[in-house]
């Protein structure tokens, strides 16, 4: 995990309600009169939605309430403002799922930024519909459990995935390269998955975005990261990138340099995520990067 | 114009056909037996379409074959290879007219980029379905022909915009934000026509891309100029940009930013087509950069 | 000027001092307590130098303190945190002079921007070592100044220029491609000036970048715009931009291409700063963007 | 090694000679007269340094020459021409040594990509000064040779260096964060060495370049992959990148962003190192990509 050893304990608030007057001073008054010291403080008001949101995170040492009274003491100034509102301490580690098919490329990325301590996370589960990659789960000491699905099989597969999640206290699920649809009932029991698309979207939603992206002959190729929702290739999108391609580049090398987008992408919005740097709204989000 | 009078006048050929052995050696032969020197070549096979393509250019100074006489001596040796195939001579300056509606900064654009000399190229000719922007014309010295455009008088119109580029011995015409489709039987009159369209394309073709783009909360916008077909957005891809937006950025921001994007590319654009670098086949382009 | 005539007027804090707890909490209360609605609020720690910046924005339709007490009441919260702080009104437009020499392509660019209403700001004076430009402010209706300078009249000329700044109530000076160095003594008279170098500093610092980026056969080029300092291009950076370069750029591409990114480097630091979200200290900057 | 099973063999030539005329038609038609087919061509005049270059690969299927006869057919062209040339066969696969020192970034990545077949090369042999990396070579199966390095002892750790690249047959060495000088008397004796250095050469060429882009401010970071040569980050770029960095980027987020630039920057040199893509002529490459 991430090292921040040398950094004391922080508690991370994620606020969003409608724009009112007084907001900033009523949280930052609440964390000071507690004896909160605040280390990072962003906020962004959506005009046209009428919408305050702020990120704010302060250091617990010197912070004189109990972390098991910090949240009903928050939600007396919260539940006025009409606010909806999380509150994460930095000690508490998430748990993070990986669910892939048969390519590996950004299933080992994300395992060697873990390793690398790039990350604030335990990774204790793959789930995988192939076999393929299980050597890999083995290597690196993570538990790979094989859940092929198929037309008929898919709702009784699910609650299997389902029952994992639960069992494994999974925070995060990251669809590495995961080549299925999941369905509403599940994203509604889980909503916390971070998918990877392979285009530039709304460029190539859908299937075969680099067959389509060389097909259409675009100079530049994309990938997207954002969290899954009901309509595939259409949540709330993290984080893009793009990179150059000429006519010299085949399916082949769009694949190629597509992966190397499709890794640190993917990397990129799984750090944001994990720091709570982002706040979802609409089917839109806040990167308070 | 692009200032190129230290360097002598030079032939580029564009050329395709089927991919087949000596290709290079035949065209290279021709020049060389000719007493021609190359200063550019390049080459590109597509595999898949069985297609081979070049663009070479050499020095005039010191080639043999009077300018009349080229053509039919290199249709001798292309005709039996099944090629499609350009000659241009670098001291034939090419007269662009540059269509537009109300906005202004493409324009500006482009007649700066000619009064600095970066394009080979004559500007003698507006034409827009708005007033506006007669003053900009005036202020270069340039003729501006409003030809207003509505539901019954396209075909009309049309016709009297297709006689300006007659007259006026157009041999490129550049949309620089003209809000209005080009008739297919004007495209096919007239098919030399570069447009910028306001989005990373195929993703937001049509109207309103930016609006569209905040709304769909992509982290990345972008530009795209392609010569204008029938199916509108859908040319033939010449060239893309994209620069990062955030959550701070309104629509407002993201038309300011787009700006600056569609400014640079149509520029580049224009240019790769005025130095006879791009070439078309299928709805594709190779640029030769 | 920009055009924010829709939204009510703000005044903007640019705030830093040493960290300590409550700042946020004071600062916000402060508003608050007299009636402000934030609508920005960013802020930055440097631990190591264990400093805290911060950048308000509040909206003064509301704000119950008139302006000419606002800063004698919030100099009373200011000075026990031993405190830097400026605060501006967005309804006071900041005057701008542009210093050129006798390339054209960043001031044409500033004064189109301008006129296209994406600054802020009046420029009612342009100053240059040249005659040459003289024909683009008679256009635009500024006042030009030549106020050639040589070795033997410096200090003399640039009492011409300071005396010129002042008479015309200037805010902030625009270096746009001005060749010449501006003496230690102005710089501590007149420090609010932005300078635009054609390299990516600290690469290629001083005369001849492009010349230089050739020869060391960079694969990439780029502009850096920083406030202007006594040494000569070592002054707090505010924004870079790059672009891809090959073996076929020759130095007249570099510059070429070299121009594109100067406009709009040297333009998105102009607005960063008009929009008051650039704050130095040392010799970095915090970007508020 | 890359996976080019469906295409024959290639023969690549990398060629360049004082520029005069008919040096295409005289290589294209060896190639031809040979019975050739070529399917890249590319090639670049350096005006200033009176110079051609050009890289042309064709297939060997069908080419009537025997590969042992190849050579001083070519070379009864080529010496005339007062050429540089090298013949590479696209079958005979070339094999790389990776030189590192304690991080494994780079060493992962390459050693990841040649299992995705990303590169088409063999790797037998990892040499380190230290023992960090070992498990990393087991667990891919190389041979790991750990050869410290100290002031003293250099001259006679770099003979046991350069034994070891004879005994592998090395063609080429991969500074993979090598954190060493390589004598001059190396490099003369095998000069075919590429490193990755941490900045945007030529800034913070040297020691600890994010600690001091860091201690600059920069707006963006980079890396560089050069060959290597006597003077330190001096010698001629094949590849660099960058990644937008700001005032909250501390020296470990510059340090964590710049792994990734420096992963792809060296993956993207090598790959076109072991495409023969790269000439090297002075201080600077042609990148025929």
């Amino acid at each position: 995990m991430e090292d921040r050893s040398h950094i004391s304990p922080t508690a991370t608030l994620l606020f969003s309600c409608p724009d009112q007057k007084g907001l900033v001073a009523k949280i930052a008054n609440f964390i000071y009169s507690n004896g909160g010291n605040i280390i990072h403080a962003d906020q962004h008001s959506d005009v046209a939605a009428g919408l305050f949101l702020t990120r704010i995170e302060w250091q617990l040492e010197g912070f004189n309430l109990r972390r098991d009274v910090i949240h009903p003491a928050f939600e007396a100034i919260a539940q006025p403002m009409g606010a909806n509102w999380q509150i994460h301490f930095s000690d508490t580690i998430p748990r993070i799922a990986i669910w892939v098919t048969k390519q590996d490329h950004c299933l080992l990325d994300l395992l060697l930024r873990h390793q690398a301590k790039e990350f604030s996370a335990e990774i204790p589960l793959i789930i995988s519909n192939h076999p393929k990659l299980e050597a890999i789960a083995t290597q690196f000491g993570i538990d790979y459990h094989h859940i092929p699905i198929n037309r008929d099989n898919r709702q009784e597969q699910e609650q299997k995935q389902l029952a994992l999640l639960q069992d494994y206290k999974i925070d995060l699920v990251v669809l590495a390269k995961y080549m299925q649809v999941v369905s509403p009932w599940l994203l509604q029991q889980f909503p916390n998955i971070i998918n990877i698309h392979h285009s530039f979207l709304p460029a190539f939603a859908g299937a075969n975005p680099y067959q389509r992206a060389h097909a259409r002959g675009v100079k530049i190729i994309g990938a997207t990261a954002h969290y899954a929702t009901e309509d595939l290739d259409e949540g709330p999108i993290i984080e893009q990138d793009v990179v150059q391609v000429s006519h010299r580049d085949e399916v082949a090398d769009l694949i190629r340099k597509g992966k190397d987008l499709e890794r640190v992408v993917l990397a990129r919005a799984v750090r944001l995520h994990l720091q709570n740097r982002v706040l979802v709204y609409g089917n839109r989000t806040v990167v308070f990067a």
